[in-house]
């Protein structure tokens, strides 16, 4: 009795050492997340599509959501969340790509004067392309994955020179990789050279297979693509009621996270007790069980001799748990009602942790069930198939991918690259394209499920059905703010004070032109270093190119996120108001222009294709003014589209 | 000396067989290439990236180059030429995607209805590019390699609609390439099963590597680079001279054929002469020396127990050759001196082989002799490096399709599906790095050089330099040719007899506007459905809708190749021609434009990135002509433009 006692005491112990330690580590992710940088909360790949697509939002890629979510993502994969590291090591690379790509960060005296040929959208575009593939080859160890993860899922354009770039990227990733496992090979950096260039090998296990074996891969196939659709559905919900919650403050989203993380101790040191005690294998390399290190067999209540397969699983690190499930020739090591309450808990606590304010990868929670259920499906066949249960937890841990990211060629890649499988590779592309089209018939893909709720205005590369029965005019709203050729300054300043347009229309009139004609789009950003450089006249004449011989080519460079001249830091005095300023040398005078009555779904996909950020419609009358309008991304937004012509609305 | 005269006397017999069985075949090759299907000779890659670029040219893809594809390729690789069989499988599956793609060949009697919904260029140029994936999955037994590919090399535009079609198709091929492969495994296929789905398997050499291999790889790379820029520097030029001869007619083709056929049997029966015998290893697995089959060690002129290194090389299938030097723990199978000569000897007969009248892939010419040098760098740093002879062929190989075809991400994978090394990837990603690199700063890649040879009109996806400095209008030439929204019948015959143009502009003028503006493009193939429907009224009225009650949808479809209504087929009596036809129906009422001043370089971008075949220019200022000229693919021609610009000749 007095044993039983101090048995139950030292539990409690051990709970809250292990969920209080879980609970300040997750407070401190939060408390980085909530005050320092919002932006790092969640997997950052869909911010990283969306600034790839265009979207160009200040704080998703800034210094601050750099610093976050590297160290929010330690503690938070430290407190024992059921999330990944891979989001938010895109995001990571992202970031770091930014910075480069603007030139460094003059805030941190991180700067160096060579970046400034980076200083344009493409190349920074390229750069952060860059660094997602380098995050994703980092974090699975699968350089050519990587580069497929960027162009299949991250990048909305494709060039041949991207790929080569990208290419390049990554084999120095590689190459650094390998050096440092290498380096690490003796073991003296931790958790990291575990597993080495292949983190989770299954190559071990014979790979033929039969009938019957193909017969349980489409059924895996099928379970993914329906497990994946409805993991989708309710991490949507999830994640509007978490925003509600969210909206309230820091203290609301700290409280969160901390509700979140007591509930996954909980789980982790609860449902273990649920498991029965198996012997332990005799024919081991590895010892059993495992105390005081990550390993294959956890003792947890069991005596010596015997292990708990539940907290093997729940009570290692999320990379061991994926390589016990993965490990091949141990059929009986765990038991069916522990895979199913693993892969339960797991698909919950899943759903939940995302959304919450720390950085979280969605890649390892996916694989975690995904491999569980394989497992599972697995016993279900053992009868009729041969095939190793390591490799029915890889198919597993496929068709759910396949299911929630709705990946091919590069899931196919990083998978091969995680557990050198070659030769399943047919029964890996066969489950991922069934449970790929499967989930593709119930909703969209998670990340593009996620970018909608953020509200993102993310353009898809095809145009919409109803964009068929629109022309370029029905979209076109707003006043139309156009200047001069030789513009008035004041002019110039109050369009810029009373509008938040990026680009102006620019026409000629006479006396520059025998009839009114447009010239061309001139930008905000260069309107504002033009008038900051003051080079006015009192009359209204074309001074053209003097202009640069006041300002270098890199005066008008894309400046850093945030960095550019403010509206506020001009000072233009009253006299100067009323003077002219010359705008041609500063006007696109090849902007891209549509005829009023083009079709909108053409012009979106003239839009979406050259990457543009305006687009000019013109009459296609004569003897009119000789703009109709502008057209930007958020013009061709459903809602905005739907919201003037609501005809169509279904 | 009786002996020995029966020897001579025994080896001239078998020389005399060997060469004439190679020449037999070699001239049936050339006979089925050059009386048939001219268009099937050489590698086929730069026909399907020409094709995926947009220059549908009518024998490219047609059934009989299909039919001459195959079985001219299976005769050429029977006749010992050093030419490899994949990139004519490639362009065999693109010649099989064309003829579904088409709807069927109604010549052939090979015809399905629902085949007609691929009736159009995009779903036709999908299915082609799925084609040269599953070609390229079939020849390598390499999936994913496939599908990068056709989208790295042969696809000039993305979509991830596309990556997913590819996919789709590639997976199927693994599939039953599988299946194949299990059916084969008894050995009842004869070449087929071997290997199985790894080709030359390599990853039975252990992957740990250290700095003077990285200099050894390093060092690799630089070779390749440089000795595959001067293989495309020779390979184009004796195109260029085999163009001259293949002019003169089928009898010169062929003699050319037989010439070089020749040519080839005494390179490979007279140069193992030059090698030494070897005695056999003890530790051998297999038979040496092998006799009446494929296998690693020839006898050839030696006595038992001995084998020639030179003739198992030449002596064998190209597959079994490349096994060959890609074996591991073999580092002293082959003499120094050996190698050399089988180096020099493919490197030469490679480059002459390639651009004579039979099916020729350039793949295993390059694996071939990249694998000898290879080995022969890998002898070289023998003494401080410790990886495999077998790992230093793959290396080679890779550094020598890196100088050559200039991909990466595609052979990476394709490399790593054929050898299973996943081990090595960095190494080879670092190889290919260089390779391209350095071969990048003197010519172009092999496909892109044969490409400009052929004179196909290949558009880039950049725009040149000399562009930035030119507008649209500086290209217009030529008379513009336009039609009325309603036009006589007259006019149209005359203009579709005097003119190639695919394209029209339609202009409608008073009554049917208030002043002459664009209506739109109407096409010559539905101009002659129009024709042939005979719809005409006495009257210039706007008839209207009523034309679709005479036509479906599907009579305006794209037809097969070559199978439209030619102008021929149209019977327009006398008195029709002065009668009217409405263009509005269908006239393209949203075809894209561009303003006359804009920049050459943008619209260059504009039509390339949307894949058009006609443009408008509009003019800039009001009271003109609607519409100053059309621009195609011709027009952005690099000749055609320094042909009316020649200030920017360098």
């Amino acid at each position: 009795m007095g044993i039983c006692t101090s048995y139950w005491a030292r539990y409690y112990k051990a709970f809250t050492a292990y969920a209080g330690c879980n609970v300040v580590l997750a407070a401190a992710a939060a408390v980085l997340c909530a005050f320092i940088a919002p932006a790092a909360a969640g997997s950052g790949i869909p911010e990283v599509k969306a600034y790839l697509n265009g979207v160009d939002a200040y704080s998703m890629l800034a210094p601050s959501t750099l610093f976050v979510k590297i160290f929010g993502s330690i503690l938070g994969v430290s407190a024992g969340f059921v999330v990944g590291k891979e989001g938010p090591m895109v995001h990571t690379g992202a970031c770091i790509a930014n910075l480069l790509g603007q030139g460094g960060s003059r805030k941190y005296h991180l700067t160096w004067t060579w970046l400034r040929y980076f200083k344009n959208d493409r190349d920074r575009r390229d750069m952060i392309t860059c660094g997602a593939a380098a995050g994703v080859a980092a974090a699975f160890r699968a350089p050519v994955g990587g580069v497929l993860f960027a162009l299949e899922e991250a990048a909305s354009w494709w060039r041949s020179a991207l790929l080569w770039r990208t290419f390049f990227t990554t084999a120095v990733v590689a190459i650094v990789l390998r050096a440092f496992i290498q380096y690490c090979s003796t073991g003296k950096c931790g958790l990291f050279g575990q597993g080495g260039l292949i983190m989770y090998d299954v190559s071990s296990a014979t790979s033929t297979y039969s009938g019957p074996d193909i017969l349980a891969v489409i059924f895996l196939g099928i379970i993914g693509g329906i497990l994946g659709s409805i993991y989708n559905y309710f991490v949507d919900k999830v994640l509007r009621t978490y925003s509600i919650i969210n909206e309230r403050g820091a203290v609301s989203k700290i409280l969160l996270v901390i509700a979140i993380s007591l509930l996954t101790s909980c789980c982790s040191f609860g449902l273990p007790w649920l498991a029965k005690c198996i012997s332990c294998p005799t024919d081991l390399t590895v010892s059993c069980p495992t105390v005081g290190e990550s390993g294959n067999y956890k003792g947890f209540q069991c005596p010596t001799g015997y292990y708990n397969d539940l907290a093997s699983l729940f009570l290692n690190t999320n990379d061991d748990a994926i390589r016990n499930l993965f490990s091949t020739s141990t059929k009986n090591e765990f038991h069916i009602s522990s895979l199913f309450i693993f892969f339960g808990a797991i698909y919950c606590l899943g759903i939940i942790t995302y959304g919450i304010a720390i950085p979280a990868g969605l890649f390892i929670p996916v694989i975690l069930a995904g491999a569980s259920y394989g497992r599972l499906v697995g016993r279900l066949f053992e009868s009729i198939s041969t095939l190793d249960m390591g490799l029915y937890a890889l198919l597993g841990a496929a068709s759910f991918l396949g299911g929630t990211m709705r990946m091919t060629v590069s899931l196919c890649v990083i998978l091969l690259e995680l557990t050198n499988d070659l030769l399943l590779l047919p029964l890996v592309m066969l489950v991922l394209l069934i449970s790929k089209t499967v989930a593709d018939n119930f909703n969209k893909g998670v990340y593009d499920q996620i970018l909608k709720i953020k509200g993102l205005p993310y353009l898809d590369a095809h145009a919409e059905p109803y964009m068929k029965h629109l022309v370029a005019r029905d979209v076109v709203s707003g006043p139309l703010i156009t200047f001069s050729g030789v513009e008035k300054v004041g002019n110039i300043l109050h369009a810029l004070k009373t509008t938040g347009h990026n680009g102006f229309p620019v026409i000629d009139e006479p006396p520059f032109s025998d009839a009114p004609e447009l010239c061309g789009v001139v930008l905000r950003s260069h309107l504002l270093v033009l008038l900051k450089g003051k080079n006015f006249s009192k009359d209204r004449v074309v001074t053209g190119a003097d202009v640069f011989q006041r300002f270098a080519a890199f005066d008008f460079s894309k400046a850093g996120s945030g960095k550019g001249i403010k509206l506020e830091d001009l000072d233009i005095e009253e006299e100067e108001m009323e003077m002219y300023v010359d705008l041609h040398p500063i006007t696109n005078a090849s902007p891209y222009t549509v005829v009023e009555t083009m079709s909108l779904a053409k012009a979106a996909i003239l839009f979406r294709q050259l990457g543009l950020r305006h687009m000019c419609v013109v009459p296609k009358s004569q003897g009119r003014p000789p703009i109709v309008g502008i057209l930007t991304r958020h013009d061709f937004m459903r809602e905005h589209i739907l919201g003037l012509n609501p005809q169509y609305n279904e």
